[in-house]
């Protein structure tokens, strides 16, 4: 099945906010094993939201709709389907009564313009909205289907998962599975050049890479009449790919390196503790973006000033004078002093020129100490971007920890 | 000018990533004056790219696209856009040397497929990547004209600053002057109440609210022949939204909060130091985004444990046993005993529980001693949300300190 999601508001054309309906929905399609062909976005605009209804059908089987269901005169979106499929909208009386009470359950007025919203095509099946006002309409005829749901994101989800999901589960046969690789320290075109003759031949399973701040992703995905067949096409794969790749895949489940390293310190109980610079506390805040890490993690101190490396990790003025704030030698001493100081198995730190201003920008090293082991990093990220410096730098602390505790 | 945003990537349709290119294109063409009708996304699928450029075509003058300028087989956007325009695709010999002299510079080498991204028709214009090997390009014909921009939103948008916006500005007449005004600690629904009589008779300028993450913001546009006719009417209506508004308004100028307070800061020479539990270093991590904060912020310690708390802040075991580590007595013991510890003008502090265990989960407490003077905030934030909790405690803390460091 050929599947195009439509998308209607005027605040998405403004910029005014982001399109995640669309995302969503692209997910669940593809769970379904539907294909998304198109995503499109238009306004509050009769002609042109019919122009592409139209449109939409020339290539796809399905259109989910979002937005423009709404009390105002600018919600067309059931009018228009309606004419697109050749249907008289008329008011339901059932559904009338439905609105009527959530309005007096709210202790409030029902204003005349929300009758509106009841107006469906004897043709549909009325879709429910728990969580708001605007129920939504499924039309089908000559193998042509659309389903018409709410534009505010929370809304659009549960009509979904309650409503348009089990109908499509009724229409598809195919499933689709697939796996996401996770690759750390490979930029994008070397990676496609060591995967390029799979990716050339590839039929099914497919086989697509894509970049994502300094990460770099594998998608593999089948597509057969079942699961069983689908999981064993992804799998043999990953095992090719496995051959060729080995270390740089750090993750077979799409797992985020700040995740995966925060639940193997914990599944591990290994105590941790950090010491920051440049990065001014993103690794730390990174590692406790993970509930739970409050088991193992002990304490992150930024360092940000010459001062403060002084006192509270106790980096001799001697080091700092004569190897300076950023380099190795004051990394280590971060991570030894901090090993020292708060008896956990593992430290780590980092300093360095995050940027913009230094001709040293991008310059850093990173230090470990692992049950007493000392261990550097030097990283020369070639790069004036700040945040990208931060974060590339954060993820390779993260790298290292994980091969640090995994070997 | 009409105009199309055209997003190529199939990471897109099956909703791997979302589409901010086109949020913030949307944001762009709009202060441009310039009207977008759709926003459309393909795959990297040759006829269904035809097709669709075609079909933008018939409405729009302008396309803008995103995405599949890489060096891989599937990146065809440069290609099917030439054979629109009935172009050929040549090697570019200009381009290719800045390319393999970027790879030099990174010490790495070149793989063949990368040529691939230096084929331009001899009509374009090129337009320069600064962030990635990419470039994009401009082609103009009969009326038409596209520009052709990498996927990667940071190499998008400063190829949209550098390349495409100076183009487009030659392009256009009517100008758009607008506001966004920054406010905080009201909901969207409570400040569309307050606003509610002017947003219904807007015509010109225009208001729109928006609600990012804890904040709410308001666009005040104006379309008109002249900056200066623009201007006013946003200014004036500017002036009436400040009588209902007051103080929960902290910019006029669309600045983050965390910026507008790390500039503050530094203009003050105000030295600053953070102790925070909950936050695990999100607030050091904000503030340190802004480059030059080194000037006045000394450090930020993550106390995550109870022992941490008790080393590096001496906040008494008494006070930990009397009141918990969330309490206002720990949040205050943290901040003033790093006031003395540090010798900073201003020590905030930040102790809490962010989620997702406990049932007193968005019970969070921020200390502060500024100038000697003490002083507390709760919150209760009544979510279970781990990551917004945290957030929205950190935005109060600078919210705090904005109101400290401004009275």
């Amino acid at each position: 099945m050929k599947a195009a999601i439509l998308c209607v508001g005027t605040e998405l054309l403004f910029g005014q906010i982001t399109n995640t309906n669309a995302t969503y929905l692209s997910k669940e399609l593809n769970n379904l094993g539907i294909d998304a062909l198109y995503h499109y976005t238009v306004g509050d605009n009769a002609g042109r939201l019919e122009k592409i209804i139209n449109y939409a059908f020339e290539d796809c089987d399905l259109i989910l709709t979002t937005g423009g269901l709404g009390p105002t005169q600018d919600d067309l979106t059931k009018e228009i389907v309606s004419r697109v499929f050749g249907y008289e909208m008329l008011l339901n009386e059932e559904e009338l009564k439905v609105l009527k009470r959530r309005f007096e359950a709210r202790g409030s007025k029902m204003t005349e313009n929300n009758i509106k919203q009841v107006y469906f095509p004897l043709e549909a099946k009325i879709l429910q909205n728990k969580l708001g006002t605007a129920p939504g309409m499924f039309l089908e005829k000559d193998g042509k289907m659309i389903f018409c749901m709410p534009g505010p994101p929370r809304e659009m989800m549960t009509m979904f998962e309650a409503e348009v999901r089990p109908i499509l589960l009724t229409k598809t046969n195919d499933v689709i599975f697939y796996k996401i690789l996770r690759t750390f320290g490979i930029g994008e075109s070397s990676l496609e050049t060591i995967l390029l003759d799979l990716i050339d031949k590839q039929t099914d399973p497919t086989i697509a890479t894509y970049a994502k701040e300094g990460e770099c992703s594998i998608r593999i995905a089948s597509k057969r009449q079942t699961i069983d067949e689908a999981k064993a096409a992804v799998d043999s794969m990953i095992e090719e790919i496995k051959k060729r790749l080995g270390d740089a895949i750090y993750s077979f489940d799409n797992e985020d390196l700040s995740e995966l390293v925060a639940k193997r310190l914990i599944e591990k109980n290994i105590t941790i503790a950090a010491a920051e610079s440049c990065t001014g506390g993103l690794f730390s805040k990174m590692l406790t973006d993970y509930p739970g890490i409050s088991a193992v993690f002990d304490r992150d101190i930024v360092t940000y000033s010459e001062k403060a490396k002084v006192d509270e990790l106790l980096v001799s003025e001697e080091i700092l004078d004569k190897y300076t704030a950023v380099s190795p030698e004051t990394a280590i001493s971060m991570a030894k002093n901090l090993y020292n100081k708060t008896g956990c198995r593992l430290t780590v730190s980092v300093t360095g020129y995050a940027g913009p201003f230094d001709e040293e920008t991008g310059k850093i090293f990173l230090g470990f100490c692992f049950d007493g082991k000392e261990d550097c990093v030097e990283l020369n990220l070639n790069s004036n971007r700040r945040e990208y410096n931060r974060r590339y730098a954060a993820l390779n602390m993260f790298y290292k920890i994980n091969s640090l505790i995994c070997n």
